[in-house]
């Protein structure tokens, strides 16, 4: 097993304070930083859209500091590394986000991030902070059986949240309108990945956790938790023929119907390596009569260097393709259509 | 010393068509490709305007694959993994990308590469295919002496030339000043690349270059290529103030002068690694008087998954901000200002 232990850092203890001063250094025109290390959206939102909030750890750039902007969301309130913020700084990035017509807090479900949000809400309401709505999002169907779809992890199918929620907060909806939209298109969202190698903790420079050199692991997290197991490793083609059908059998997605994919790099694949890949989705979804609107093949979320991929679908109507194709311009994350 | 040489892949002598076949499944809105493997811009160019052709070795993805569309170039004439594309090959590239104002062949310097293209330029003149010029794209200080810049190797910082040469063949540059357009940018444009863990050949999954645990390379060019020298493994800042006073001092840069700044990521560095040492280089800039316009940070052209990255810095004057800003629709680099 191979892994990357060397990494180009100051002190392990300054790494997110001085990768979110390089990053508000870098876009001065898309985000700024606040004191308290909040990215927060440039452009002023007009007042009466409803604020978008996300709070997450960090260490998966792009995702999340990447997605403040227009068509974006409005407040990121990054934790440390792979550590969820505090309750805190999330009522604090609530109330920067907040223009008069509420916020919606999307959570990632992992449980620090959940307990931490839920406590954040009490604060809100005890402080009559308000109104602010909570929805939490997952996607990963390694993770937890069908069934029990809210036990499940939040991965890089959260884009698909993400993006269109954007789009349609900025499009005027209301606060329950927006938080009905981010339930609908989670729960036409699944997502399951693979990981090859293993990423290395940035703090102690330690891997994340072990995997031969002959093997794969289906179902990995973003953080390298355990997913389904582990299957010899083999070639792109027939990986993907294991992944993508149960993708397909969990929502279920059936012919007819039309989708956007993604496909992340979880830190270190190649674009070589990924559009073999797709090459071989797509040709999978044709043969199940699935359309593909449009898709996303790079890196969006990552666990550091860690090589893997995760195959996400959405299954869309005409009001999510409007809302996936207005344009967004993050920071490091820019959508536009041609 | 850790590289990984699991690549998910089917057949090593499929990777290329199978790529391709992939990313032309995935923007089918942008690019087309052709039956003799050219990747061609999906929205027919105007009459008139004038056609960018590139053609390179793959492996390096995004780059050059991504560079296809609208505000970008026209055709992309991909050779094998890290090889020349055949000089038959560039021919058909420049008849495709014709469209009666003539054809800018742009080469980035690698023996390879230039070789094939003047071949290719000498078919054209002997049948007639015409009006075509040529130009030699280079950035990399570490590969030869200042006063020596056209033996110098092409890398990452030729996306300076590729995206403002895009901008102003769209808006109606005739040839020749499309030529001296790109001596233009290439002339103000210099590079210089660190690398820390080396890539695998996907071919023959073997390690590219060693390089111990305890070391890093100054120099290293996008296939390996040895570079300066070995210097101890050290932090992010101390990194960053060995580079960039090299940079400067090639072109030089001086107090006063606008620049663009690119922070390419060579395959496997995190976005985390980059903010750090981008928080640095703007420290510097500031620091020299040196004024940031614009910066790029991520990953952009790179070496399978090496771990490194690539400084490179532009100078910039009114016309080349404004051909910066313009829209420009890659399949998989799209660049739109806020």
């Amino acid at each position: 097993m191979a892994v990357r232990t060397k990494k180009l850092i100051n002190h392990p203890q300054d790494i997110q304070r001085e990768m979110l001063a390089g990053f508000a250094a870098a876009y001065p025109d898309v985000i700024r930083l606040t004191e308290d290390g909040l990215i927060v959206r440039r452009v002023e939102k007009e007042v009466g859209k409803v604020g978008l909030v996300i709070g997450n750890g960090t260490g998966h750039e792009p995702a999340m500091i990447g997605l403040i902007g227009p068509g974006w969301l409005d407040v990121n309130v990054p934790g440390e590394i792979f550590a969820a913020p505090g309750p805190d700084r999330i009522v604090r990035g609530i109330q920067v986000a907040d223009r008069g017509a509420g916020v919606l807090l999307l959570v990632s479900h992992h449980e620090g991030d959940r307990i931490n949000a839920e406590i954040a809400m009490d604060l809100c309401a005890a402080q009559g902070i308000a109104p602010v709505e909570m929805v939490l999002l997952y996607d990963d169907i390694s993770s937890a059986p069908k069934g029990s779809e809210a036990d499940r992890r939040g991965t890089s199918g959260l884009f698909f949240v993400w993006k269109m929620l954007g789009a349609y907060a900025e499009m005027g909806a209301s606060l329950s309108e927006c938080r009905r939209m981010a339930e609908k298109i989670r729960d036409q969202t699944r997502t399951l990945a693979v990981a090859l190698t293993p990423g290395s903790s940035p703090i102690n420079r330690e891997v994340m956790f072990e995997l031969p050199d002959d093997e794969m692991e289906i179902g990995m997290g973003v953080h390298g938790e355990m997913g389904q197991g582990r299957l010899p490793f083999t070639s792109a083609d027939a990986t993907v023929a294991v992944m993508l059908p149960q993708i397909l059998a969990d929502l279920p997605f059936r012919s007819g119907d039309e989708v956007l994919v993604m496909l992340n790099d979880s830190g270190s694949m190649t674009q070589m390596e990924l559009f073999i890949a797709y090459r071989h989705i797509a040709l999978l979804l044709s043969g199940a009569g699935i359309q593909v609107y449009k898709c996303w093949v790079g890196r969006y979320a990552t666990t550091q260097e860690m090589a893997g991929m995760a195959i996400s679908l959405c299954k869309v109507d005409e009001q999510l393709k409007s809302l996936w194709d207005a344009p967004a311009i993050g920071a490091n994350v820019r959508w536009v259509q041609p």
